[in-house]
């Protein structure tokens, strides 16, 4: 049974989601449809991609992500489905599947992308205004029905990637970027943990300072600010039992100050 | 496989949504079910009615609209369940369903009505409170699990409608008016947008004017206030990667003055 | 076809949720997953047994439970998998499936509780901050497919159960207690209503006094404070298309005193 992902940030208030549902179940009726969010801060195509790249590795493979953040909807920008390893992209050209790309790429796996020119595979009537509705959820369907990608659109090789937030070397250490921070106000960072293991660490941030990385939440008294590894691998800032988020104030891109202890001369 | 749609105001929180899933799951194991909202404001008929008549046409016949904002749980409102063109409607018969009647008469498809009063289809406990367990779920289960309509009630002719604003004609050309807003702050109304089409409009609400419509919300810069068909074909006003509601201030049932050109005499 | 069920603390926005149906579905293709809540306020755990043990009861023989709402995790708090009648529980060992235990009991159903200690069960990676991704979620999957429970982990015989509030008689009734408040703002007890019925009762909250109970909230104008029996048949205190609990900002586990009519000397 195939599965089909949907990120958006249409909000749950207005129905659309379900018209995506009803387009998809219209076509290919046996696919699973799994919420990943339609809570996407509107028009943010690297918060989508985000939340797209964190989730998709805990899909099996031939799951399709439908993924719609588009800011540029109706104007030249490409519509997109690409396969990303043993999974599949379908959405705006816009950066949204950055994440897949990369994670592919680093797998040495396939990546193959086509623009979406083949309106046999959209729906009969279409909108400028609603590509999701018209394009790129018929297209997941068709795609997760068993189509074949090449038979979607025709070849491309240059999908539009976002200039990610990487963490920096420093003369003490690293500085690592805030890349958002998730419901319960865990701050996560660009910064792999692995970089900082064993090691006796200290993590700034303004204005407040951190000593060393927990295994656990539980390991501090409920209160306490700390650092540890996410469920990702990544550094990531939390308060025990609260939010790190209002806490510290933090701002996506804001810089992280990491001092690793001098190596004997 | 068959699909049963939700649309309801009972929020996420709480469970009663899962509830209802469950109810049908126990019943009918094969459907799908696609949640339309639960974010309809408490008991506001009228906006429920509207996310349900913009999301039905977008699924296959045979699916069954499950909806519930109920003020009248308990009193003398009957229990409704309909066969609207090739699909099905479900719910409290207060006027949820007035634009799938509206869709299917005006398509010359069949109409046919039941007062749900065969207990034999309803949880055998039931609660004066929450109809939509007891009655409405298995019910819906029941009929998209193939049970035939007319087993379920008693015909009624007169389901009750909602008195849905129209737009009106004036010297100067229309009065739309506001139908309410979506996730993005984009105003709908009840005009469709082709009763102006290749015309050189203004359109005005609020002390804004707008000239023209636009084809797609790329055309224009950010934060610009533009018109265009929205994706069911109405008269939208938005703004550009920004909400047109907050701008605007706008109230559902609020007129816009729209403005043809003046023919040649 | 089975069922398993979600309730979190996780929020919708993040895709975490959808994270564990990747991982479920990766595992069992076939079940159905219904979400019951992922608003559960962090960290409380009272919250999410009362939502699950809510809805547990409207869903068929099989379904498993997977919630979390885990403040412990990583620390010693154990993995817990049990039976409760003829259903399944898995989550963190700190309450949350209190209700379905005490349920199953009061039937005389079998309840069987498993500490989950064999890893061929979980992801082959594992996080010491996401037990839900890489243990439960693979052990609800693996037992919705199928799985013994007793493969699953080591009999335990003391799962941990929350104290929950309970109502007391006084000398001129009964003290029930606020459980929460539901997504409409009526105002759930501990007090089962039919300890009154029938009765000429008069119900006191923070200085206002409701006298007797209605059957349904349409007896009333809009506006009214009322008493009813919810649609677990609760003692419910209710504004009739309004907020009990804006109204009364009363307080979760908060004391409401029932005066009963004095019988005859």
């Amino acid at each position: 049974m195939t599965i089909v992902t949907l990120t958006t940030d249409f909000g749950e208030r207005d129905g659309f989601v379900g018209i995506l549902k009803g387009v998809i179940w219209g076509l290919a009726p046996q696919v699973q449809i799994a919420d990943l969010s339609h809570s996407i801060a509107p028009q943010n195509v690297l918060e989508g991609a985000l939340v797209l790249g964190r989730a998709a590795p805990y899909f099996p493979p031939g799951t399709v992500h439908l993924a719609v953040v588009d800011p540029g909807v109706g104007t030249a920008r490409r519509p997109l489905a690409a396969q990303v390893g043993s999974q599949f992209f379908v959405g705006p050209d816009n950066g949204l599947c950055t994440l897949l790309l990369e994670a592919a790429e680093a797998a040495g796996a396939p990546v193959h992308s086509f623009c979406l020119d083949k309106p046999d595979f959209w729906r009969p009537t279409f909108s400028q205004t609603f590509h999701d509705r018209d394009i790129f959820a018929p297209v997941a369907a068709h795609l997760a029905a068993g189509s074949p990608l090449e038979a979607l659109g025709t070849a491309l090789t240059d999908p539009v990637r976002l200039t990610l937030p990487r963490p920096e070397r420093t003369p003490e250490g690293w500085r690592a970027h805030i890349l958002g921070w998730d419901h319960f106000g865990n701050l996560t960072t660009d910064l792999p943990a692995a970089a900082l293991a064993g090691q006796d660490v200290s993590i700034s941030l303004q204005g407040h300072t951190i000593h060393g990385l927990v295994q656990t939440y539980g390991e501090q008294p409920p209160g306490a600010l700390v650092a540890l590894a996410d469920s990702q691998g990544q550094l990531e800032l939390a308060v025990v039992n609260g939010s790190a988020a209002e806490r510290l104030g933090a701002q996506v891109g804001e810089g992280v100050e990491i001092r690793l202890p001098k190596r004997p001369a």
